[in-house]
């Protein structure tokens, strides 16, 4: 095994390993004993789902959030440069990506180190798969601002994309405002653009639907507390 | 097992199943009878490669590519609206992403049949992770114009959208045009501006680097025939 730093997704929620994880990202995990993590408790538990047989008490845990210092970063990174693998886990899906990790990841760049990312589940790239919009271009832009008026104005500007760059947009948001979310959409953009609301991705309830805007008027399902991914296209 | 079109990915190269593709997706697999593909040859080779079991004479194949017209397409999906479950292939990778596919898969949200996409290699998601750039926002704009005087003046626009937006620029180019790729970011962007070369992801020769434009000035790997991505940040 090849000293690195391993970039681990995670399942979307309460599915099975082997429904969103490929073999060879266990193989990985059971070798390593150093984990840079969002959340100590949540990484530990899907350690023991990876393999039962992991012993937590022989790792080292280094917990990376928005109060992570870049001096604290950087001293994580020590056990790989003396030599040993290290793993990065996020809370869901794929560290790094609408997630905690692209800090470490840069300075494990700048400082030259081996960085190796496993596959795993992305409802980005899940949702613009089976949406059926562009999937040769195309945006992922986080959180829409929390502002009234900043938000409808996001909206209508990744809209004039939509039509100006053919680019497909795609944006989250907090579960509990997902329904003021859609909401929104329906009530800023143009009856024909096309609203895709991808729900639960990879989870039993998983539901990727695309219908135009007045097409959902008036029947949109509830989306309260339901991890979910907007994607706007003409 | 469902009835819906799965979107199934495949391997990125020379690397195997177990590598890059969850369990559950094999399951899924053996169970499909019509496939609609982006060359019936090498689908044929990787359905053989998930399961020598596989009897491909029991199997539909249904070409998908530029040619294949809206008709052709919607007449594809005939089986799964009478009660059969397909499956779309595409050549490296995600369906759909960067590859045929949209088109169907719009086709069957029109006509309201089921979709569900399973997890495999993205090389677009794997480069944003490994590359140390923004997660929380980024681009795919697949390939750049290839008249000289276009395709400069685009990296420059979306260089700007870098420092502008703080937004991830990626983008690819066919693998025998790389090294020019290449060294038109290096003669066109500022020099603190970072570039990170991912090629040959989740193979052997894996290599994703992230250095400034000017620390890699003099310096570039050979980068023909090897297939690459290409991303920009501050």
């Amino acid at each position: 095994m090849e000293v690195a730093l391993y970039l681990l997704p995670v399942t979307l929620g309460e599915t099975s390993i082997d429904s969103v994880l490929p073999p060879y990202n266990k193989e990985i995990i059971v070798q390593i004993k150093h984990f840079i993590v969002e959340d100590v408790r949540s990484a530990r538990r899907f350690l023991k789902k990876v393999d039962k047989e992991i012993d937590i008490d022989t790792l080292t845990f280094y917990p990376l959030n928005k109060h992570t210092s870049a001096e604290e970063i950087s001293g994580y990174l020590k056990p790989l440069i003396a030599g040993s693998p290290m793993g990065v886990i996020s809370e869901a899906g794929c560290p790094a990506v609408a997630d905690p990790g692209a800090d470490v990841v840069a300075m494990a760049q700048r400082k030259n180190l081996k960085v190796v990312p496993l596959v795993g589940p992305s409802s980005i790239i899940l949702s613009v798969m089976a949406s059926g919009f562009n999937g040769q271009s195309f945006a992922f832009h986080g959180y829409l601002p929390i502002d009234p008026s900043e938000r409808v104005k996001t909206i209508k500007h990744l809209e004039s994309r939509i039509y100006s760059e053919n680019q497909t947009q795609l944006f989250i948001e907090t579960p509990y405002r997902n329904n003021k979310m859609a909401e929104d959409i329906l009530h800023n953009c143009r009856p024909q653009t096309k609203l895709c609301i991808a729900a639960d991705i990879t989870c039993e309830g998983e539901f990727i639907k695309t219908k135009t805007v007045k097409e959902w008027q008036g029947k949109l399902p509830d989306l309260t507390k339901i991890p979910c991914i907007f994607l706007l296209y003409k």
